[in-house]
């Protein structure tokens, strides 16, 4: 099995995209992406999209073809891949493990979706299409009520608080701020979410990942030759994925996700290294008491300890953990499919040094934790930079 | 890179199943597969499964760990893959992958599509999203009407006639009708199809493959694992995709699929067999000129022999070339996520030689030939018995 590495990386500006579609936005993103690995484009001999709901969005199937053909790549072989949120983590990992196997050399990796031109109800029922549509989105339970429950139970387990969930927002509209690609360009307070409508108490509208347009890409290569052609090639040293069970309801647990949990120890093994060891991570904020979720269940603080570390500033730039200095979902933005590869792009330019504003300082090994539905798929990934 | 081989097959009957949805389809496919592997389902390490267009059709996305929580399989890694009525077709070559890289030893790969519980525009309006939206179907070309400007094209270049295209549908309902699993269990007449109403001219209603629900799936291994385990493990030799401009009108030929030629040609010299060599082929025969145009353009006859080749009798079964002895996609049905599984599957009891009777005697090679949308995507699998 042949090591692999990023070699390229590029996004579209991420928020309400009125007059750029879903081509656009993948043919500016890609030709980023192309551009910044130097190459002509004729070394791309396989590509991969993940995007979620394009055929109930708008009723575009058969994306892999379509953006091949967009990008001029006709006739490499073109596969979309989905996991609902989780759509571009297990598109990346798809290229990975086709770079890896030896069977193609130089594979372009996209993400992306077209969210803000379907009216908000057909959002939200496309969306519940990524939980258990018969036992939850048919009886009312859209996403922000099944993460509501979480919330409530986290708050009842640990003694959570709204005010802790709040901080995790804060935080990232903060790094947001710093990231001309986010959604959200604007930093908020506390106040800000706390006095924020209730969606699905206790989650209030600052708790919730916007509805987003944008594309992101990245291009692999094995990384022998990656350095050869590449300064800063960035390896993927593990790639790994698990499942859970569709619906909340079949779950073991209500406050951990076992999918992130499963796909991260077998992600630490791989790479031979541990929770303290990450520098910096994006980790799948579609809400707030997610990101308090993910930094227990990847190991970062005990369970129950992820709303009192986020309230003390520990996840913020440069302090513990760096966590989603891209501004995460919540503030870069969330454009469904594109958001697991946008993770990647984002650790890659840390892993550069070439962050700018929100950089954090010396990071050497970056993580990407990408989350489908309400849990039922968990992507991640850890890279280092080789040189 | 791992050898990679089939160790076992399953499907469901493929029909009008009305008592029966998307998950029951796929726990009976599946649990056969696993069964006719003689696995106890422990050591599958991962899961793919094609489909279309379930978010349209019946508002479920995220199929991946769906199917995998319905089959008992949580929490390997399950990653949906789609590529129109590729989608099968990708989602094996992605298991393929998988495999052949080391990653995973045991994979599991489904295809399937619940169609029939959807308003009948609602489906066109899905099947549509298959080709180019923007470009064809808002425009009002449905996929009849596509195939069908290529059906005259056809006849204009090379005089194909209607009565040959009858002849492809009469030969797949004749091998369906040997075919317990085929939603059509009846032979019919060139008089049959020629007297059908016309859906797109010069298409009629029995030279399109039907509305299906169903469910296919195989179970991999290296081959190395495969031949301490299995009696008749069957190899794949080679597993190649290819894409081509997504709307008909953007290609130099509407005649010929360049997608299909690529993918042939890559795959004949990866396996190092030529046409002749294939004993047994599925091709994509989602219109009756469909596998007209597959015949040649895989290498079986000259272009534009195709329809004089059909009406002859050569395709038939033991005559020149098998071709299509599931009855395809006319005759077995096409529920489109399943069909390039159900591919697999047909061709695996071919070389088992198992087929009962509709085994092609003596079959040692065989292919599968899977096509999404109007042939923005093929994927082909050339397979050997190793035994």
């Amino acid at each position: 099995m042949r090591k692999v590495a990023i070699v390229g990386v590029g996004m579209s500006k991420f928020g309400e995209e009125w007059t750029r579609g879903f081509r656009d936005m993948m043919i500016d993103a890609g030709s980023k992406a192309v551009e910044d690995a130097k190459l002509s484009g004729s070394e791309i001999d396989a590509m991969y999209v993940g995007t979620m709901a394009p055929g109930s969005l708008v009723g575009q199937d058969h994306i892999g073809a379509l953006v091949a053909d967009y990008m001029g790549l006709t006739p490499v072989p073109a596969t979309r891949c989905e996991a609902a949120c989780a759509s571009g983590g297990v598109a990346l990992r798809q290229g990975y493990m086709a770079v890896a196997s030896g069977i193609h050399d130089c594979v372009v990796v996209g993400g992306v979706e077209k969210m803000t031109d379907t009216p908000g109800d057909e959002v939200a029922s496309a969306l519940g299409g990524a939980g258990d549509q018969e036992w939850e989105l048919f009886m009312g339970a859209t996403f922000p009520a099944i993460y509501a429950f979480t919330a409530r139970r986290h708050m009842l387990e640990y003694g959570t608080t709204e005010e802790q969930m709040a901080a995790v927002a804060v935080k990232n509209h903060a790094n947001a701020a710093k990231n001309k690609y986010a959604h959200f360009q604007n930093e908020i307070t506390i106040d800000t979410v706390m006095k924020s409508k209730y969606v699905a108490s206790p989650l209030k509208l600052f708790d919730c990942a916007p509805i987003t347009d944008g594309a992101a890409v990245v291009v692999l290569m094995p990384l022998d030759k990656a350095k050869k052609v590449c300064e800063q090639p960035i390896e993927i040293v593990a790639s790994t994925q698990a499942s859970d069970y569709l619906a909340l309801h079949s779950r073991a647990s209500m406050t951990s996700l076992n999918a992130t949990k499963v796909a991260a120890k077998k992600a630490y093994e791989t790479a031979g290294v541990k929770p303290s060891d990450i520098d910096v991570v994006e980790v799948h904020d579609c809400f707030t008491i997610a990101e308090i979720m993910a930094i227990e269940d990847l190991g970062f603080f005990p369970k129950g300890q992820g709303g009192p570390a986020s309230a003390a500033g520990k996840t913020a730039l440069n302090a513990e953990i760096s966590v989603n200095t891209s501004g995460g979902l919540k503030g870069c933005g969330h454009p469904v499919g594109a958001t697991g590869i946008k993770q990647a792009v984002e650790v890659v330019w840390q892993l550069r040094g070439t962050a700018g504003a929100r950089q954090v300082k010396g990071a050497k090994v970056g993580m990407t934790h990408n989350v489908g539905g309400s849990g039922a798929t968990a992507v991640v990934h850890i890279m280092k930079n080789e040189v």
